[in-house]
Parts: C-alpha cells; sequence; structure tokens
C-alpha cells in the first residue's frame, strides 16, 4: 500500500479553499492571494494600496506569517481590519487557515480582502486559498533570472509586481529580461513596474486592482 | 493510529545525513550549506569566494534548484566541479539528494564542498544535509526584520552572511537593527556585512571560513 501524502494534502486543501471561494463569492469579496519572496515588498505594497483605495472601496487584510505579527500592526495603523495567521513554522498558508481567519473578518462588509502569504516563493504557489487572483511580487534586487528558477507561482498568477524599481541603477538587474522571463512562463500575466518607496508606476496597479475586483464582482451570478 | 508524517520524513532524512557528515568526515571535506531567500546572492558569493579561495584550497559545489542548471553553469565557469540537483517542484535539498550528488563528487581530492540550498528561507532551515556548517545569507535589499520573521535558519547558522551592503544608502534597511536583530536569535553567529558587487567585507569572510574549515578538519579523529 502507498499513502500519497501529498496528493491527499493537496486534495484536503483544495475542498477547503472551494468552501473559501464561495464565501468570498457569496459577499462579493474579491480575494486577493499576494506570494513573494521575503523582503519583496508585501507588506508595503499593501499599505500603499491601502491609502491609495481606502475611500473607495471597504478592504481588509489577512496577514500570514511564521512568527511575529509585525505585518498586522503595520496594516492595521491604516485604519484597516487585519488578522495575523502564525503558521508556527509553517512555510506558507493554506485554506484552513485562511478559512479560520475569515470567521475574523466581516465579509458582508468587505470589497476585497488581500490575503498576505508567507514569504517564500515556492510553498505557497502550490496551494489554491479560494483566492480569485494570485499576485506574485518581486524586487528588482532579487535578479532578472527568478521566474526562470521559480516558475509555477508565475505560472499561476493573474499578475507580477515588479516592486524596488529605484534600485535598478544600483543593480545588476535588467528589467526588461526580468519582465520578458516572467511573460515567457506566462504571457497572460498582468506586469506592473513600481517603487513602494517612491511611489512610482502604483497608479497603473491601483487601477487595474480596483478594475479586476469590479469585474470580477459582476461576473458573480446571485 | 495516528501517522507522525513530519516526523517519520525528519528521522529518515537525519539517518541519511549522518551518513553524509561521516562521508565528509572521513575524507575530511568541510561541508557548508548556504541558506537564504531566492536572490540574497547566495552564488555570487559562492563565485567571488571560488575566485579568492581555489589557489590554496580544493573546492566543490552541489546546486540546488527547482529548476534550471543555470547556477551550475555560473559555477563552472570558475573551473570548479559543480553538481546540479534539480528537486523538480521541491521548495528544499534533503540528505538523500545530497547522498546522490556526493557520487558525483571526488570528495576525496576536496578540502571545502559547497551546496547552495534552494533559495527559501523556510524549509530549508529544516532539514539536515550533512554539513559541518549551515550559512544564512541575507540582502539589506529584504529589510531587517527578517531574523524575527524567519527565525529557525538564524538559530540553526553558524554564521550570517549580510550581502549587498553597496545597496544601504538607496534603502531603509538599518543594519545595525539587522545584525542585533540576528544576534538577539542567535549571540554566537559570526556576522559578516559584505558586497558581493563590490568586494567591500569579504577577506574577512574568507579568512573565517578557511580558518573553520581548517579547524574542523584537525578536529576530526581518523
Amino acid at each position: 500500500m502507498e499513502i500519497k501524502v501529498g496528493t491527499n494534502i493537496l486534495a484536503a486543501n483544495d475542498a477547503i479553499a472551494a468552501e473559501n471561494r464561495e464565501a468570498f463569492a457569496s459577499h462579493r469579496c474579491f480575494a486577493v492571494n499576494l506570494v513573494s519572496s521575503p523582503g519583496a515588498g508585501k507588506t508595503a505594497l499593501l499599505e500603499r494600496t491601502i491609502e491609495a483605495l481606502h475611500a473607495r472601496l471597504s478592504l481588509g487584510v489577512i496577514e500570514g506569517d511564521i512568527a511575529t505579527s509585525l505585518d498586522a500592526e503595520r496594516i492595521r495603523r491604516h485604519g484597516v481590519p487585519a488578522v495575523q495567521i502564525n503558521t508556527g513554522g509553517g512555510c506558507h498558508l493554506d485554506a484552513y487557515m485562511v478559512s479560520r481567519a475569515l470567521a475574523a473578518l466581516a465579509l458582508a462588509s468587505l470589497d476585497v480582502v488581500f490575503i498576505e502569504n508567507v514569504g517564500n516563493l515556492v510553498c505557497p504557489a502550490e496551494f489554491d486559498l479560494g483566492e480569485a487572483a494570485k499576485i506574485a511580487v518581486i524586487s528588482v534586487a532579487e535578479g532578472d533570472d527568478k521566474p526562470l528558477k521559480y516558475p509555477v507561482l508565475f505560472r499561476e498568477a493573474r499578475a507580477v509586481v515588479i516592486n524596488k524599481i529605484d534600485l535598478l541603477p544600483y543593480t545588476d538587474c535588467d528589467l526588461a529580461r526580468l519582465r520578458d522571463t516572467a511573460l515567457s512562463i506566462n504571457p497572460a500575466l498582468a506586469v506592473f513596474e513600481v517603487s513602494c518607496r517612491t511611489g512610482e508606476g502604483l497608479e497603473t496597479w491601483y487601477r487595474w486592482l480596483a478594475d479586476s475586483a469590479r469585474e470580477w464582482a459582476s461576473s458573480i451570478t446571485p
């Protein structure tokens, strides 16, 4: 007898992810799963995005971390509800953790829920959380070969936010090569080139996000 | 009945890691396991270290990646034997993969074997490969809170190489805070502040590495 642990774990996860997806849909709440390496700037992107959009959209955040609640504290300073999940060593969020966090968020009153995954370019790409869109965030400081070396996330993602473009003059990263490599893996990717530090390029991202949330909500049949 | 999958996997891994450790010891070959986020600069650090040390030490490299053999090709250009392991989606190297790679390296003729793990700050920290020392590499572009958020690696490591200090003027990273946070988790850490781009700070790292290899080899009882 062979026990297919990996397959069973993913099947159990997918069943709960489907329930989460139904919960998000029933409240017309657009769920975004942000995935990146540690330190690519997911939290900074969230802070900027909240400041830009919270006047016209009602936002909530689920923060995933192995330890600490530093990120949830950063988010709450912007007046947005944030639920912290500590995975206690776990290298990714799974659908069950998110289902528990959803109980602490008033979904009915939210237009968009951001789920900030554990900083890890590998494992989070494999676990469906019930989100409407997976977004890859990558920093130019990581180098332009990363989509080739970590292809699964870029295949699964709807968009990639290339962050820290203000560092381009001081690194060997070739921005065009980074963008083309990501698109060679997934030609449907929306690509945004931004600096969360200077604000450059973020307007296009805000617009795409708000448009995507609206289009998704209007596609839901009640 | 409860199947403790995690425990069993780690026990099986530890048994093979012990065999690897014995193989390294029998050849007085110092094994170094490099762990970092994607893009922190492990391969660049290896390239610099090889250039600095290969005249006086015989070096070999095991390259771990999910996909591609880009890094092994970079290493071979420096005239050093490099074995590529592709994990095929796996988020870390394990002791079995390393044992297979060892068969392709002439350990008896090597003083130091570097094992470059998959770019991941989480999972590789949990898997013993049979190395003599685990080295954490972190880039200042990742921010100064990373040791707090990913503590396991910093607890397990013998040293941390803080890379890309040439980017400090252009980031919000507080170098002293990064160093102190790492040391608060593991006061025994050797800390190196370097730039693999400019070469700054690397001499101290080379010296520490060569000294550590020599001390370790002389501590082995035949």
